[in-house]
């Protein structure tokens, strides 16, 4: 899944080309890139299937060339996770109903590669044998409140539980309290399941969205499948696959793993799995000249030289007609700063 | 006088296109034009003289098109303000050897334009009827330890006093010293004299430079003029006026005005003078959309959007190819900035 636009990192991240399309850690693949070599461990390139937004399509292109035209497949319209992985899931099975698939963010960074790859397969052989929903749930190291928990339930197979609760993103307390019990992994939005367990659960779960997609059954897999999705893929809701299936569905199993994982969704998440300078600075694609200044990360874009005096732990992003500064510390602000410069400029600096 | 490089405002100000030849106060006009402007109130077009170096001869042209390439000497090098004004009054005093000659800095701000007017012609009238080299003092507003300072003797004329002392800059218990006795005026670096007596302090306080425009006396407005200053100028010590000529003569006198003088010499010099948003930010020749950040000045060339959130007292200069962000009390550090840049990166930045 690589639709997302990353205003959180406005202006680095921009509409035209967001975050997942950069080469946020300065490795020289785009997160992308980093997520589909990752994934190519895993799954023959040709079972590869990409979801993003027609607005996308070339960057995709660009930089994924070795990929099928039919192997990316372009939504007509924004409608979160849910009706991308419906549609997903009905493109598979109409190649192969018996197919397993994991579904995942093409935005998150994994450290222990080996280490994911056992965890995934260790979770297909679950999935393969038994009619469940997995999800990976994160081993917690900090008491993160930037994401939801999973609570886990009785031990079934090796690392893998039944699901408890889902929870929403907790305040600072209460994800001390997560992390002290032991109980709680955070949800990282990385899904297994068999192409026909998903199917079934959009039915029983999200009639909306697994009623769209039955209607056009016959048309996945053949020419005909692109004009139906253009036709029919903006009339889904609008809804994620946490709310409508898997905060819902009763076969909801967790595979507790820790292979060094980020969503990679904050600035801050950012500096913290970046390669500092000396000074505890964090550089993106430009050169820095730092005097008093310490814990800032400085994405600019191209060959620029950042002169910097008395900054300590801010956010400095250039993107060339868009320069924000800002500290770590009030990112979440960003969003609301996306929308002053929309409502002062339009869309000329989205 | 155009020349300088005008590093205290890197990079903002680039060597390839100083502070003087920037738009600075985003009138419409660059601080040269401005100047150049005001002057044409007293002196008659044909008889301005710009003096540069070389390199910015096009910038120049391009500013000022209405003038004739006689009236543009151009330096083959940089060899302080003594040399400059030697040439200038060789030149002068060839076309009319009983000229006299206002000098002016292109990179000042006067704000009450009509008291300069009135000040000038009475400084006119002064150092035409006697044998007098003329400067003007600046009230001080307060004590600023960025300028030299003069203190004045006794009354002789109107506003016109013989010098007592020139100052170097002072430390600020002395500057406030300074300020209270009311004898002590900001030097200006603008100063009156006919040709004949400058030339004639010239030859007695710089022998070295008068020497090597005395040789040349013939070539001065011939064509000649230019072949002999490509190989002569380079060939002088490089000195101010101030150390050459105005430390060292008997009949240096000291014109005290009032009339709004900044030599925009600092960032906090430019802020000081620029009109504040409401939230007391200056911007220069961008939009800012500001969160809790008071007191900075926003230099950024082109159509830039700049979005901050907690800063203050900054300065914030971006040139396409150099971003500098600088406490405005930290300014003096830039000097050094530049120098570091040179270290690392050559020419590429300055």
């Amino acid at each position: 899944m690589c639709g997302g636009i990353g205003s959180r990192f406005w202006p680095y991240s921009r509409a035209s080309r967001p975050k997942q399309f950069i080469d946020f850690l300065g490795t020289g693949r785009s997160l992308l890139q980093m997520s589909y070599d990752r994934i190519l461990d895993i799954v023959p390139r040709e079972n590869v299937v990409i979801l993003t937004n027609e607005q996308y399509a070339s960057l995709v292109r660009e930089q994924l060339p070795e990929l099928r035209d039919d192997q990316i497949l372009l939504e007509p319209a924004r409608r979160n996770t849910a009706p991308c992985i419906a549609w997903a899931a009905y493109h598979i099975a109409a190649r192969d109903p018996e197919a397993s698939i994991i579904v995942a963010p093409s935005d998150h960074l994994i450290t222990r590669e080996a280490m994911f790859r056992e965890s995934v397969l260790a979770g297909f052989d679950f999935v393969e044998a038994n009619d469940a929903l997995l999800t990976l749930g994160i081993k917690p190291t900090r008491p993160e409140t930037g994401y939801g928990y999973i609570q886990v339930g009785a031990p079934v197979s090796g690392d893998i539980h039944k699901v408890k609760t889902f929870t929403e993103k907790p305040h600072l307390e209460l994800a001390k309290v997560f992390l002290e019990t032991g109980e709680f992994f955070w949800n990282s939005g990385i899904f297994l399941w068999k192409a026909e367990t998903i199917i079934k659960a959009l039915r029983e779960h999200a009639p909306d969205v697994a009623g769209t997609f039955d209607a056009g059954a016959a048309a996945f897999g053949t020419p005909e499948e692109t004009r139906f999705i253009s036709e029919n893929f903006p009339g889904c809701m609008s809804i994620s696959i946490d709310f409508a299936v898997m905060e819902k569905a009763k076969n909801v199993y967790v595979e507790c793993v820790d292979f060094g994982w980020s969503d990679l969704g904050t600035w801050s998440a950012l500096y913290d799995n970046s390669p500092k300078n000396p000074d505890s600075n964090v550089t993106q694609n430009c050169s820095v000249i730092a005097y008093n200044s310490t814990g800032n990360i400085f994405a600019v874009n191209g060959e620029k030289l950042v002169v910097v005096d008395g900054l300590k732990d801010y956010i400095v992003a250039d993107a060339g007609d868009v320069l924000l500064i800002c500290p770590k510390a009030e990112e979440q602000r960003i969003k609301q700063m996306v929308n002053d410069a929309k409502l002062a400029y339009g869309d000329k600096y989205l």
